[in-house]
């Protein structure tokens, strides 16, 4: 990139990072546990988040989306569908979710009233990459029907994801997906990341990700109660 | 946008706009028709062309390939089984093709060597929209496997299309996917819009599609012979 638009990024993202940073800080400060959704369009976001917020919700749970689209609340009233509350962010013609848009979006939020946030993110394998959103976890979903060979394709996204859910796998066989070839090429670009296997339609995986979640989220405050 | 931030985003699609015109005028100096191929990650671009490569070789015609990946040369291997010539570019962290970057692939081709060239973009269902590439026609995929309402949430791109092809329709139904409403939708993003319904692994559609392509082509020798 030329050095003019490189400082411009740069600040950007500079800019980003202390929004971020902000955000985190007053994220823990409420003890909510926070998750990036990212992923190409289409992949099932909005339709496993669904289902994953009712589970938790069921489990006693108290848990709230963002989401990211370019145009229409068509996302944000499916997520609502899980008796949970959603907001959706509309990014006009951004490819990714910002900081600033986060935090935005919070406005009228009590963050008291919920344990985990998800933020749902623009379907995009490359954007959002470099924009921090004070997140606890990264979760990259990868649908089957996109093919074992994209994390070698597009490694900028999982190389800063924590965890990879398969998605769609009620089709795996019929879209022929080979699935420890796509576990060899999760490994090869970004080693030793977890996978989770899931099928929102056949109702798949999420009880295993939902466990994650509550895990992890559990030794965050553990960390955050020995930390005062 | 920040007036900086703008400023150098203009910058940038002035310069890309300045080079695009000058391929459009090289490209139509040899008679050669552009099309530039955009979609989501993982939509079938590649198996679509690889396809439509090799049936447009046996009809006598003489088609090439660029193709745009962050990562490995996957693409431009799978594209040249059609016999066909075939080139990658490596965008590295670059989430779109820019017209400078189609120019450096070319280098090494005779143009008079092909009726039609092959633009395969990056993987992304918003950022290639505003970066012309000198292209005659630009042709959106669309997977099924993506849901009905892509067009709405994602209307960027679809905007500046001149064909939309439904792909991987041999599992439509097995997806669930309704195809009159997501006809209805493209119609709602982008009025007009010509469809084909093609699946590259039931070897549907892509005969119209070469048919279309052809036709478009002459159309444009026509124009080009009219106006010497």
């Amino acid at each position: 990139m030329p050095p003019r638009i490189l400082e411009v990024r740069t600040k950007i993202l500079k800019k980003n990072d202390e929004i971020a940073r902000a955000l985190r800080a007053r994220f823990a400060e409420h003890g909510l546990f926070v998750i990036n959704v990212v992923s190409s369009p289409g992949a099932g976001k909005t339709e496993l988040l669904a289902q994953l917020m009712t589970m938790l919700r069921e489990q006693g749970l108290r848990p709230a989306a963002v989401v990211g689209d370019l145009a229409t609340e068509n996302d944000a009233l499916r997520l609502s569908a899980s008796g949970c509350p959603a907001k959706q962010i509309l990014t006009g013609s951004m490819c990714h979710l910002e900081a600033d848009m986060v935090e935005t979006a919070l406005d009228g939020f009590d963050l008291d009233d919920f344990d985990i946030l998800f933020i749902e993110n623009v379907g995009n394998l490359v954007c959002p990459q470099s924009f921090d959103l004070g997140e606890d976890l990264r979760v990259l979903l990868f649908p089957c029907t996109e093919g074992e060979d994209k994390p070698l394709k597009y490694p900028t996204l999982i190389n800063t994801c924590d965890l990879v859910l398969f998605a769609k796998m009620d089709i795996a066989e019929a879209v022929g997906f080979d699935t420890e070839l796509a576990r060899r090429n999760c490994a090869q670009a970004r080693p030793g990341v977890a996978i989770i296997e899931t099928s929102a339609r056949a109702g798949v995986g999420i009880d295993a990700l939902a466990r994650t979640i509550v895990e992890k989220q559990k030794i965050k405050r553990r960390e955050a109660t020995n930390l005062v």
